[in-house]
């Protein structure tokens, strides 16, 4: 680290203004962040530094990681496979399947996912006083066939905090705040490599520019536009009370083993 | 330094639990900084950078400069070419002495030196409540030949403050937080370039060890002991009240032209 920061100095000829200048977003990071907001986490997501780590310490042969975010809670209610998470919210429906296997392509019974998501309005229940607690927010465990399922709706692009040090470097640098919108998932499995990830529909507009620089082309999935609600599986909790047009999402998690 | 950030996590393969003690490490130094404590410029010292940043910008043909420091403060009182600094003071007593010249050696006559040191104890009056206002604070302007000349004391060698990240940071690297005694001066002179820097004395035992790299091989002052005080300069103020032993410093500054 030092021999790069020192490099940079060198390469740059830093003036004492740049550096001043330099030390003051730190400081301020530091006056803006609390146990609620981590400013040098959002320097270091928007820099693209916790996608690199994420990149970096990722296997070859799985699923890519992405980046966790500050607002995954623990204790999220459990939903059988099937099961809705849109309740009385408003939206688009989307029913979102697939399985969780291992890099041979065998599936693994009993792996449990960890789903969050936005609401419509772009934000998470955990930042906003409007939601129910835990909305769009649950643990799935799959079955023997390593399948998961469930309803939600489309989550919406949302931007990270603008406001402090992080927001003017964005800004300073001619780039946006927005992140493209996407599902959270945390996939856990006995004898495997925990997977942190993030998955993104081919369809948003900020799949390319992305201010976290979470998407990788593993995680985007095809959000399919589905007219016969008849189609849908039989598992399906809420099947009866989908109505055209919805989306249908299929994606699968490979798990790398320890 | 984003070619620099994402290089040093390739190289180093960063890991999560790596990465996330950084980001830690930097949230402490958020928490213990305040307008008095600067924990990103310590940061800063403790690693080098803001001396490599004088070191980048210093001209190659005037005197090096060297870091501020926090303990810089406005409106010392003025004190003549020749006054004293010492007051009720204790220490080893040292005449400093020398001019401020051009790159050509030209002695340059109005020229401003802002002089700033620890006391015996090591504290800085910045950060000293035992001692008056401006303790070993003092601003001097030169005369038509360019010389300067004031009675003082030894500095001493002190810590930087370790009880925080940056402490954790030298610690965690096997290293202390001594910095070698020296003198602070900032020159100024009309048509030149300011010079901020600071001059340590030959004999001090973390010369080659400064905490914070200050030192430079041309920012080295030999302090000659002095047995006849007769031999002072007879503008020295107090050269009636100087006794055996005490130390002679000689020290140009040459600043550059704008």
């Amino acid at each position: 680290m030092v021999h790069h920061l020192h490099d940079f100095v060198r390469e740059t000829n830093l003036t004492h203004d740049e550096w001043r200048k330099g030390l003051e977003l730190l400081y301020q990071a530091g006056e803006i962040s609390s146990p609620e907001r981590n400013e040098f986490v959002l320097f270091s997501d928007v820099l693209g530094l916790s996608s690199l780590v994420d990149m970096v310490n990722s296997p070859a042969d799985g699923t890519p990681s992405s980046v966790l975010g500050p607002f995954h809670m623990r204790g999220a209610p459990n939903v059988e496979v099937g099961g809705d998470l849109i309740g009385d919210d408003k939206g688009v429906a989307v029913v979102v399947s697939g399985r969780v296997l291992t890099t041979n392509g065998q599936p693994i019974a009993g792996a449990e996912l960890e789903i969050w998501q936005t609401a419509e309005n772009g934000l998470y229940s955990a930042q906003d006083e409007q939601q129910p607690d835990y909305n769009f927010y649950a643990c799935m465990k799959t079955g023997a066939d390593g399948r998961y399922l469930f309803s939600t709706v489309r989550p919406a692009p949302y931007t990270v905090p603008d406001d402090g040090p992080a927001g003017e470097l964005l800004h300073a640098t001619g780039r946006h705040p927005w992140r493209p919108s996407h599902l959270h998932f945390i996939v856990t499995a006995a004898g495997h490599r925990t997977l942190v990830t993030e998955v993104f529909p081919s369809d948003d507009p900020y799949l390319d520019q992305d201010a976290a620089f979470g998407v990788r082309e593993q995680l985007i999935m095809d959000y399919k536009e589905g007219n016969n609600p008849g189609d849908l599986p039989d598992d399906l909790a809420i099947k009866s009370l989908i109505k055209a047009p919805f989306y249908t999402v299929d994606f699968d998690f490979v798990l790398v083993s320890k």
